[in-house]
């Protein structure tokens, strides 16, 4: 009766206790995930959000873009691309005209990789999110549109 | 047209991208939180989420359960208790009947600084959720509660 719950309380509290509620689902969601990468592809997490951003763009990302994109430390980063390129999944290029900068991009062969990859990662959240129909996405999507983003007018529905 | 679009494609894409959706609110929250503790309190989230476990325990929590609550690694836990033991926000305790285990509580100066933090991270809440009237909160919170609840019978709303 969570309808219930919600009108007897203030607001903000009501606004608290989803809160909680979205991010136990999310980390809940995503320690499935973590799961499924370890035991059934001996990966991680942070290693599939690289190989996921290095995907995004084929021409190469330069290591501090890769950093800052996935909001981890540069470190980090370095160690799994440095991974990725010994085991042939990835490759360092030069930035042109700064000798000092690094890209890395897939190689074929991480590209098909990832891409088997994503293809159960996608299988693993159609199962987590199995009872969600088109009606509840939507739902969910739209009352998430209007969060972070400050500029969304709700009356209107129109950005600014 | 978030809706259109859900249409036009199969549904395990729209849940891979309401997943995502999901995610990318969930980590700019936790990001505004962590500004605003850091900014506001100089303190952190892991910190804030220790008292705040701490807080639901009056009588103490032993350091192994206070680490497996938070699903974060004892060391982190215990440099964060020892740090709050030093103000006297926290003490150590004796686990009766346990020569080896120590229990952490919070001291009335901890659960008052604790109660202040709360208050303030409701507030902020408050705000970013701000256009979420009753009825978004009750659209998201039913379609959450079937997420991660494989014993949720949706059809007859009863948990098994």
């Amino acid at each position: 009766m969570p309808e219930h719950a919600a009108r007897q309380e203030p607001l903000s509290k009501a606004r608290l206790r989803i809160w909680l509620k979205l991010l136990k689902t999310v980390n809940g969601i995503e320690a499935e995930i973590r799961r499924n990468l370890r035991d059934q592809h001996g990966t991680t997490l942070p290693r599939f959000d690289v190989m996921s951003a290095l995907a995004r763009f084929p021409e190469g990302l330069k290591m501090s873009d890769l950093s800052t994109f996935l909001k981890v430390s540069n470190g980090n980063v370095t160690g799994i691309v440095d991974k990725l390129t010994e085991e042939e999944l990835a490759l360092r290029v030069a930035v042109p005209g700064d000798k000092r900068a690094q890209m890395a991009r897939l190689t074929p062969k991480g590209r098909d990789a990832f891409a088997d990859l994503a293809d159960h990662h996608e299988g693993w959240i159609d199962g987590l999110l199995e009872s969600w129909t088109v009606e509840d996405i939507d739902a969910v999507s739209a009352a998430l549109d209007v969060v972070l983003s400050p500029h969304t007018d709700k009356e209107s529905g129109h950005a600014q």
